[in-house]
């Protein structure tokens, strides 16, 4: 069994959850279908559930930072996504946000 | 104005409200009331509107993690928050799944 208790688990959830979107922009800088793209993420220790991974697809290509296209592959039909231009503009800055962040946080650690 | 896109916004505002608990935790290593912890984390950057921390510092309280005590202050009765014996307890293995969190992401930036 996990050494964790029921509220470290929420807190660990929400920490990992705010980080998925850069976590899936940052892989897309690579061409990837859903399957490995989840893998990665798995790897990576940022399992997604398909029910929350595909939603969340949706509405980064809808918002224009990712691109799709369907290809055949291994004799199957994939929908295959990577960053868009504006995706590819818009990770460096995010990456930004999230180093001020790490820096924030890392102040009111030392504070007290 | 801020040289920001709403869908920027809104990915940075994620990133943020994931770290808000272990924020508001890491503040009250010291004894505060709403009004200075608000002011601690807008100091920081983590600026927070009174309709969420009140609630997320019930639900900490609720959660074990904090303490409160009524006290009289400046002629006003304020309502203090620390962190209880649980929530001492708690924090450091929070900062571990952080620092493993910040690992991991750049880990994936990294990577290619």
């Amino acid at each position: 069994m996990p050494n964790t208790t029921p509220v470290h688990d929420q807190i660990r959830l929400e920490l990992r959850r705010g980080t998925l979107t850069l976590a899936v922009l940052s892989a897309l800088r690579r061409e990837q279908y859903g399957y490995t793209l989840r893998k990665t993420l798995a790897d990576a220790g940022l399992a997604i559930e398909e029910s929350a991974l595909y939603p969340m697809l949706r509405r980064l290509e809808d918002q224009g930072l990712l691109a799709s296209k369907w290809r055949t592959e291994g004799g199957r039909e994939k929908r295959f996504y990577r960053l868009s231009a504006a995706g590819v503009a818009l990770l460096p800055r995010i990456l930004d946000d999230w180093h001020e962040l790490t820096r924030t946080l890392d102040g009111l650690f030392a504070g007290d």
